[in-house]
């Protein structure tokens, strides 16, 4: 919670914000301002600081103060007045009772007071975009899509539009079946399949399904923070476990309920899990009769050889539960995705599912069968994967070139890769020393180049790095963007033995 | 779960099928089936039993046989041949070594083993559909949806088409506010609400977010299903409380953590619950620093007078968690809901929201909000209110002549309409004599009649009753489809009466 106090002429305002969420802020500044108007401590003709300088002082992006300004504005409380600045405007105030304080008793278990978004990204102005989890909206068959959702919006449509099948539309189930034993060596007939709202709702289905309270569930460290948050919040006890340039350290698994992996381009490193750990951790989960959640979520992009098979081709027991979304393929906004588990673990999700939202929206479920169905959906994965090639190959080469010092993690799929401070083991723990990400990123940032640190996927300790994603960069921009980054490092490093001379 | 034994010649099947939705049941066969013939229990050439046999034995819907056996003839397992029956046609069986049966190791928790699905309804031929719970798809504006998608489906959906904010579109969460404060009185602005993937979703995400384990909620009796279950799952100790023709019996609450209330058009029964219950029922929330959550789910549709504005609007303390949907006003397959939260509720369910599935679809949201922008919407509702309040006279009238055993629940809203059997207030508990509706219900449904009984949604003691929907069923069938039911009832007493003498 960051508050300050402003002090339009003859007024004390005190502002606070709560981290979170964009939205969280902009509405948070708003609410309180218009509060503030509502009651009278803001009086009609008071000036309030420029947008700028409210942000600054709030420590939040400028864009998000504008936001809640703009909403005042438009609803009457503030006026603004050119080259004078911004003044309240709303008269009410001036006399006439004001409406009675809408009270707010009910409150939220403690356990989701102010819980904090991990993934939360200050917007700023970006002139080379590295960071990662979406892929490249450009790519987006828009043309394709809105035929194939048109060619589904008809009749047949609405004529089967009551609550349908949990597992999802049987055409788009045996579609992903089809194209996952094709694409993934997945296999799955249509009832081993599931769809879900994007893969994070899997992992929930998931843990409502497989873990009780306390159960003991391992996750990668560095790894997908939504994740390791879930299962915190499904009162899993959640150790995580250590990840090297291979992958998770399967030597290092304590005993669990669960286990959570991304084998085929660990996130966020990248690193590929070797057939030897594989096998190791099936064995492991035999061991300890766990789940196994095998998260697939970029794979589809493959860069020269074909990677491993998933661990779901291994698994002979059925023990391993198959992720896969088509937020990377597609784009998130579809909120498509699916898992591939084992008979007992799919009968209950499908019972999970119909009592937390009953079945995806089926008119995008249906465009996408279609898409699958009619091999559109490969075509453009594999133009896509073209293009990803490509920009994984420039901004590999303009890493050795510009960013000598820092070790690029060798993967062969996805939409990013990881440079990591060189001089030790990714999978060391310890106070990794050196390369402070977080402020390179601080200070990138403030140059237009936007990327997110390993730290801020680490629970542990251990060395920090680079994450640089080309799902939204073009190839030409690339070696620009690296070179601007590395002069931020650059400085840092500087700063760094500046400070140590100190 | 049921079992049987099919015997082809020569051969010995042992068949079971499994008590869950339809689907399940479909599978089931087809994998047991497929299985025989992959194991050489059933040979090349061997005649299955008809569908109708198989069906009946099975105790399950002929359509759900056939499903099996389609998919199996599709696959090669079997073919037709005319006049002759269904045959094993696979060859494989015969020498050549099987493929290694896929192991299930995984299992979930035990409370999601065999889950009920309450809501399961056994498919028929249906001549006369008084099934509740959905609109009529023919009056869904279909060409105003597909426009209004296509609008929406542009490059600006493909700009922002990376993970959004996740109460939801603000287009939407703005729409929504202005609709519900003109439509329902509802006081919201966009930050008091939180886009849901359906109602459904709504309840999940505020047990999440309100509920720890062991916590009391109190629901109404008869009531509905997914919710108590959810709650159930939710590790809720659930409190069924008697419901009457005025809708929850206020007086009997138990203390509780949450109550869950239909106040508008109580589910199933319909009654409205009178004012002075609303305010002992807020006064009964404040007293136990109670959640009170309020499904509107369906009192769109409002003949005659208006009714009570909703408990929301009574509340100042903030302990109402208002629940909408548009799976009513347009179809569930868009699975669209909502939810109007005090600010502590609704952050936490942001969160909540954010770890389940990120956000909602991003089309359909804007596409929605375009149709309530554009006053579409509204258009669409007042349209089908009218069909609906003439199907609604015409049925009260039609059930008044036809069935005057029955008492009618006074009700102004909502797509269905309760009869109860006679006699006894319906709060009143201790065993209902006289109708038994289920049974009424399987002989109506020989004749093509479809309705669900009271006793589905109850969980306690209480008269029985029958609840007619008027979504799916033209008015001129109306009173036709009563008749056949009137006939069912009558049949079902004689053999009443008839038992009753023996």
């Amino acid at each position: 919670m960051r508050r300050i106090l402003i002090r339009p002429f003859g007024s004390i305002l005190d502002l606070h914000v709560a981290i979170g969420g964009r939205g969280d802020r902009a509405d948070r500044i708003y609410r309180q301002l218009r509060d503030a108007v509502l009651d009278g401590r803001l009086r009609r003709g008071e000036r309030l600081p420029a947008t700028r300088e409210l942000a600054e002082r709030l420590q939040v992006s400028r864009s998000t103060v504008s936001t809640a300004y703009e909403r005042l504005t438009a609803e009457g409380y503030l006026a603004a007045r050119v080259g004078a600045g911004t003044f309240v405007a709303y008269a009410g105030a001036s006399g006439g009772p004001l409406p009675a304080p809408r009270r707010a008793a009910a409150q939220p278990t403690q356990a989701w007071r102010d819980l904090d978004d991990p993934l939360w990204v200050e917007s700023r102005p970006i002139a080379y975009d590295f960071s990662i989890g979406s892929p490249d909206p450009a790519l987006f068959p828009l043309e394709t899509w809105r035929t194939s959702v048109a060619a589904e919006l008809r009749a047949g449509f609405v004529r089967n539009s009551s609550y349908s099948d949990p597992a999802g539309v049987e055409r788009l189930r045996e579609a992903i079946a089809r194209h996952l034993g094709v694409a993934r060596s997945v296999e799955a007939g249509p009832d081993d399949v599931l769809v879900t709202s994007g893969a994070q709702q899997a992992f929930d289905l998931l843990a409502r399904v497989a873990l009780q309270p306390g159960d003991t569930v391992a996750v990668e460290d560095p790894g997908y923070p939504p994740v390791r948050q879930l299962f915190e919040m499904a009162g899993a006890r959640v150790v995580p476990v250590p990840v090297d340039e291979h992958g998770l350290r399967v030597d290092l698994l304590p005993p669990a309920r669960l286990v959570y992996v991304t084998p085929s381009h660990q996130f966020p490193l990248g690193g590929i899990l070797p057939l030897e750990r594989r096998v190791a951790l099936l064995e492991w989960a035999a061991r300890h009769d766990a789940v196994v959640i095998e998260d697939d979520y970029d794979s589809e992009y493959r860069f020269g050889s074909r990677p491993l098979d998933p661990l779901q081709r291994l698994d002979a027991d059925g023990r391993v539960v198959y992720v896969g979304t088509f937020s990377k393929t597609m784009l998130p906004a579809l909120r498509l995705g699916f898992v591939i588990a084992p008979p007992a673990i799919l009968s209950a999700l499908r019972h999970a599912k119909r009592l937390t939202d009953w079945h995806n929206e089926t008119v995008t479920q249906r465009a996408m069968a279609r898409l699958l169905d009619t091999g559109a959906f490969a075509r453009h994965v594999r133009a896509a994967t073209r293009v990803y090639e490509e920009r994984h190959a420039v901004l590999v080469r303009a890493a050795g070139e510009l960013l000598p010092e820092l070790e690029l993690v060798p993967s062969a799929a996805g939409l990013h890769v990881a440079l990591l401070e060189p001089g030790q083991p990714a999978g060391r723990t310890g106070v990794g020393a050196g390369l402070d990400a977080r402020r390179v990123a601080e200070r990138a940032g403030v140059a237009g180049v936007a990327f997110l640190p390993v730290s801020r996927f680490r629970r542990g300790h251990g060395p920090d790095g680079i994450l640089l994603g080309f799902g939204g960069i073009p190839a030409a921009h690339i070696p620009d963007g690296l070179r601007t980054l590395a002069e931020a490092i650059g400085r840092e490093q500087v700063r760094d033995s500046g400070d140590r001379v100190r």
